[in-house]
């Protein structure tokens, strides 16, 4: 595998993990652009949002419940904070392993990018 | 209920409907940020991110499904699309009805706002 996130998750590329489980980890962006900057992926190495399948949806459910917990934890839930997800290149994916940005710790704007 | 896009659903507000079923409906939003700029909404009124459960792991996953068939009947599946959900004042979120945003038709820029 040439994928930097499956590399991150395997340990060969040091990364500051904040959440692991069987099916998802999650770990700071190194060019963070809040406060708090998390990356939330599956384990499996799946391309893009476009490549998911129905069976994938509860994982998909999960990325987004596991984001919930790490705002809490981070102390910025309340506050608020703002989740993105970018397929292919009119989204700005530059990852093609599929990730869920979390974003706190300031005021998002309008538009989203 | 004084909630906007429980009128929408309920129909009492008129809107541009583009996927209804039991979980879930999608519309366009009338202060569109890209060419293509929809809503994906739980038809459950709930109030923001930070209010899901557990048990709404599943539905959660399917919004971001429902926005992948949109965006390939779209046609803009391939060129790529951004999903994003604004989570209470830091993230920007306007209307207190859990709501995903599916932005597709342009280049996305980063950061995400």
């Amino acid at each position: 595998m040439d994928c930097i996130f499956c590399k991150i998750k395997a340990g060969e590329i040091p990364a500051q993990i904040v959440y692991r489980d069987d099916e998802i980890i999650a770990f700071r962006d190194i060019n963070p652009k809040a406060p708090s900057h998390l990356l939330v992926i599956p384990n499996r190495h799946i391309e893009t949002l476009a490549d998911l399948k129905e069976e994938d949806t509860n994982m998909i459910g999960r990325l987004v419940l596991v984001a919930n917990q790490i705002a809490s934890e981070e102390g910025f839930s309340e506050n608020g904070y703002r989740l993105v997800m970018n397929c292919r290149e009119h989204g700005g994916q530059e990852v093609y392993h599929l990730h869920l940005h979390l974003l706190g710790g300031r005021q998002m704007m309008w538009p989203p990018g």
